[in-house]
């Protein structure tokens, strides 16, 4: 049996969980970008991935998997814009971008990720 | 190379795969629920997961991850009513919730989980 | 530390990431079939999902997971007619297949997979 590690637990669920080698992250949302555009609103959420990758050792070169659900699909090139800077040239994870409304009108986007330690 | 081992196997999906000390469900949906509200659809498809989890030696504390597709994200209070009070404190999986509409539109939400053995 | 393989990296994602015995494959998307309807399209991106896994010395009866996105839930039989006939007998993979809006407008659907070694 693989141990099971929880960071950020809360009722409803855990910023991250680690099984084995792999964290398997919540969908992360805007935190302090709730009123502004959807390049403020990726690099919010991006900040908080990889400060939660380095809390558990890892970082963005070990990004494996990515799924990124836009309220608007019309938001895509602007996300792109930010997110294209920010994946490590040579480690981009494999990726899926697809619309989908999500809890909080406010949200224009959330990115759920794997990662390996 | 590890092996597969697949539970509930159809033409079109098996209801959970394992794969080495993780087991991958299918999106769960409502059985006994269809014509009810979203509060008894969850009980009824968290009831499924959890006797799927018992099937194979696992449980609800070991739940690494969960999607939750809700048909209407309206239903997101009433879900999550059900859903903090099901997960095992402590041991709250990661998390993603988002709209889609389902493949059928007598579903309110459908559930796919992994987790560990 | 286990190694991350990464197969197709652009700036943007990876056409799939082999960690351990997984391999995590991006959301494939039709690619000589725009302008033709469901079936086809579906056709098409399993085929790419196939070569893929060929690729890497795995193949259709490795996959653990599938999700597939449909741009329009109206397609879902018409989907599920080849896929139903592609899949090996007794090798289903788990699998979700939801409602969202995708990248361009010319895709019917998107189907992402997680497979074995």
């Amino acid at each position: 049996m693989t141990d099971i590690q929880r960071i950020g637990v809360a009722a409803r669920y855990s910023d991250l969980v680690i099984h084995g080698d792999k964290a398997y992250l919540s969908g992360y949302v805007p935190e302090s970008t709730l009123d502004q555009g959807a390049s403020e609103q990726i690099r919010d959420i991006l900040g908080q991935i990889e400060q939660s990758l380095t809390e558990i050792g890892s970082d963005k070169s070990k990004l494996l998997h990515a799924t990124i659900w836009l309220a608007d699909i019309a938001f895509y090139d602007e996300m792109n814009a930010v997110w294209d800077g920010w994946v490590l040239p040579g480690h981009a994870p494999a990726r899926v971008c697809v619309e989908s409304r999500l809890a909080d009108l406010d949200y224009k986007l959330e990115i759920q990720v794997i990662a390996a330690l």
